[in-house]
């Protein structure tokens, strides 16, 4: 079996999306990809998370094609080599139907940064895409919600900004490991929630100041962080 | 005693009503048929989910009729009993009080679909059942609690669209077998949360577009479906 | 040590309140009634859940004179005695600060009964009392406290409505024992979140028909009582 | 190692913060202080709780002079030391992000006394900073983090009023020890949650009567209290 270390790191954090209540039944899905190989390993579609195995994972190579796995992969596959392919920092994708988060996504409506949990995590609001055109639902439709996602993206870097919400459906998050995208998706559900009763106490919240964002963002992230340990 | 193996899947499906929070105490029931038998099995009234045993469960015909059992059935069972008689496709069916989704059986509103989350299982609104009038409460309420729901779904598939709200009490949900019947309670839960909070942030949000609930329903559902491992 | 029974009943009974997740830390309280000997146990004051013995309860008579116990009373015992001394039918009170129905207590609203989960167990809204005037509050306010109570229910039955919300402070439950005031005090929390609910989503719901109300509080309590194995 | 009791008191107390959900990951802090040796113990930076152990706290002076330990203390220590020099009654901080507080200091509203449960812990309205200024985040900005809070409370006692919302980020809580801090936090949190629902349900509910107010604090603080077993 390929890529034993990948396979388990994975598979713990799928394992994870269900300890953290984010999904239910076999919902959700977590991939990682090792960027040398150029091989992703993701969740095979529609399985439990109670009863998956690593030799579950279905290995593909960034076009798709099979490279070792019994199973089918998960419908979602598609929107997952596609952020892979385009985002070239990525290490691993998580997609869930969090309660927040998809309420958000739901809603059509962008997550602004209310506060600081929010700053230590995203560089700026987490974005919602477009909504899909019939086409590109009916032809293609995971492939293009990944082109939706990065199109999204045009202007803003996807390492400072982990995550997006797809317009009526849910979040995808990213980062440098698959346990790195799930922990986004974490704090995501938690910002999601908080900007929620923010605009419930105050509907006309602005966002934090531009000064307190770029403070709290960069003393945990690039040159001169200076939170925890390193 | 008869139908052993129905028997363990009902008491199972009731026994998952507590596990997944959607009752407190006694409250709720869950029933499951044998189509050739014509013999349906249910819980019976009041009795406390950590005591209930396989062989407490009441077997009745579709009229209502004991065919085994020493306890008294729940007291919706003549709800039940119409909904099998009246939607074929029926082998399980479930009713709870589960929170969010007897919020909007109390608001007296369907559930629109915001989101794939709900396309995924729901094939449009979960409807809401008109009020019933003081003589329908007052004479064969259970009974007529069926009747309700049977016309509420005239001009709807009841295996496309497994669940509705009964305005002022709550949901009735249902599926090919008493395990599905109870997935379908605990994702409409789930829906039902997602849908308030959707409108507490967009309050004139509309339904999503048609060719994505297409989508979404049919991938997992019908012919072309290509979800999962089947 | 006296009162043996009904001391584990009620010992079981405040255990209840940290189960359900009624109460943190050393709040709310539970007492009963031996109605034959006068005898009232309660919870000690400030005293936690998990080091609380059966023998910790304290035993007064119903015009709080000291008859068993080491330790200080409930500072809430006066307001346990006033409604053991006027509404005859009660063997146990139970008192939180639970979420939901504190938030309508701090609303100053009355819960009203929006649907069958409330009707079959509050036969009517569950009231909330007058404010307390400056002279109830700085003098024997607990004491004042049973007395505001009392007064609401001038015209209703408290054992079928075996709730109250004091204004500004939380509920108050009660039935033939303890571990029914419990019971009561779980389904008033759950009643008062889907109401909040309702709200959010039908701002000028209307309550059930006085029909539907008849029926589900008829059909659990009374003499035609049809639900159960009884 | 230094401190071995108060180590061990702070260790828990750190513990307590995920006992009790109020932080996720490696988020928040507790800290506690010897006044006699005048020595700060406080959570390293970045660290899970799940790993954490007594000796990986880090001891430094009210100047934040490292004393003993290997690990760079928490990022937010300099808002600890404010807290302290200037508060000094204080034997005990605790930070998190926990969610209805968080909410409320991300709308940059105090949180009113709606009720008895908020009264018997704060002598009145939980505040919020004034928003920091450019200045104030640019340079040394946990320091200033302090002074916004200790201006905040000119006119206040912080030890009647052992809770803070800093405007955008998230509360502060404090009491004579590390443990009573949290406990602080627990209550805050509850605290938050009602007072939001109050709001939803009554938008302009006025704060309690001030008789009220002081009955319920003073009963269980100060000479006059008569709640508990002292």
């Amino acid at each position: 079996m390929m890529l034993k270390e990948l396979r388990d790191q994975v598979w713990r954090a799928n394992l994870e999306l269900k300890a953290q209540k984010l999904i239910i039944y076999s919902w959700g899905n977590v991939s990682g990809i090792d960027r040398d190989k150029g091989i992703v390993l993701i969740k095979p579609s529609g399985v439990d998370y109670d009863t998956l195995r690593p030799e579950d994972l279905v290995a593909l190579d960034l076009e798709g094609k099979l490279v070792e796995g019994r199973l089918n992969p998960s419908s979602d596959t598609p929107t997952h080599l596609e952020l892979y392919r385009q985002f070239r920092g990525l290490g691993g994708i998580c997609h869930t139907h969090s309660l927040y988060a998809t309420i958000w996504a739901q809603a059509c409506r962008e997550i602004p940064c209310f506060g600081t949990t929010h700053a230590d995590n995203y560089y700026g609001p987490v974005p919602v895409t477009d909504p899909m055109s019939p086409e590109e639902i009916e032809v293609d439709y995971e492939l293009n919600t990944g082109k939706v996602i990065v199109r999204r993206f045009a202007s803003l870097d996807p390492m400072q900004v982990p995550a997006v919400l797809v317009a009526n459906h849910g979040p995808f998050t990213w980062g440098t490991t698959a346990e790195k995208a799930v922990e986004y998706a974490v704090v995501l559900e938690q910002c999601a929630h908080m900007a929620l009763g923010t605009l419930q106490l105050t509907p006309d919240q602005p966002e934090i100041a531009r000064t307190l964002l770029d403070k709290h963002y960069l003393r945990k992230h690039g040159q001169g962080a200076y939170y925890g340990q390193k």
